[in-house]
């Protein structure tokens, strides 16, 4: 692990993708980082890794995960990123072949960093976009003057399992609405293919 | 709607991110440049749009999100694109106060296109990074010279509902491992709370 702190600075691009300045997409993109050093892959180019977040919805920090698409290559667009619904600010890591790894925020790390005013900003209702520049540049600074150690909670696990769907490029048009669905979606009313919202089925 | 081609080719910025060059993610990227003009509003910096996307996993063009992602600023770490799991090219975007829209790729689109010499490598199993750059912006600039009417299915859907989940910063230590959990996914056992994995409750 390394602690230049100056690798750890987004690129400009994350922040133009990711829509606001705010520290936890640094913090994400930090993450990432670290983990594909620790199982000594490249960013992902096409479709392996894979990465379990342990966020869920309805709470703030979620940032953290496009940090980490944009740290790893593991995107959304690439089903390489999934969120467990647990409401924890942790990852699971995953590559074929490696032993996988999990990082978590430590709770005294989050303790501390909840002190910098850009929270006292975020608790008051105001959207990152609408925060002072210089406050919201104090919290990424912050982060970047603590060393990994500090922050993150690691874990290797040796016992993790992750099965990559199997792909399939087949397709049938739905015979009720006209559009094409991949087949593993595909159902069947009446002896003919339906899409799941046109055959009412819940899934 | 504007037909204006070089309007529609993404910042190189997106590739970046994607993490390689294909046509699926600039598809998605018009896609949501088009959805962003019908309803009326800016990319979303903060979160406030919410793209609903029919797409599922174990199929191939999931690529589309990310290019939505892009366009949009709805993302995957804003938690404001989901997928349904339906294996369908189709997204529906969202915004209060504005009539919802649907985008599907026409099958007639997706049968010409599907002829471009980009999918015969793909269907050989051939990832998007191995495959030879001229083909793939062969098919990228294919696309572009689509109006957006033959490309986009377009329905307006006043009757959609979204409901954003209520948000809270309130979060709690797990007293089993000691980690944070958002409020929202505490769990009690012995009359303490946990998180959900140490909880062994499913949800």
């Amino acid at each position: 692990m390394s602690n230049d702190s100056s690798r750890y600075l987004p690129p400009e691009w994350t922040f133009a993708f990711h829509g606001h300045r705010c520290p936890f997409m640094p913090l994400g993109y930090r993450m990432g980082l670290v983990a594909l050093d620790a199982l000594g892959v490249d960013r992902e180019a096409d479709h392996t890794l894979h990465v379990i977040c342990e966020l869920g919805e309805g709470h703030p920090q979620t940032c953290l995960m496009d940090g980490i698409q944009a740290a790893t290559g593991a995107t959304f667009g690439k089903t390489l990123i999934e969120k467990t619904g647990w409401g924890k600010l942790a990852a699971t890591f995953w590559y074929p072949g490696k032993i996988a790894v999990r990082y978590a925020l430590k709770p005294q790390f989050l303790d501390e960093f909840g002190k910098r005013e850009f929270f006292a900003f975020r608790k008051r209702g105001v959207e990152p976009s609408g925060i002072p520049a210089n406050v919201t540049q104090e919290a990424i600074d912050w982060t970047l003057g603590q060393p990994d150690e500090a922050i993150f909670l690691t874990a290797q696990r040796p016992a993790f399992l992750y099965q990559p769907p199997k792909g399939s490029f087949n397709k049938s048009l739905c015979s009720q609405c006209g559009e094409y669905v991949f087949e593993r979606y595909v159902r069947y009313q009446g002896g003919k293919p339906v899409c799941i919202p046109c055959s009412g089925y819940a899934r």
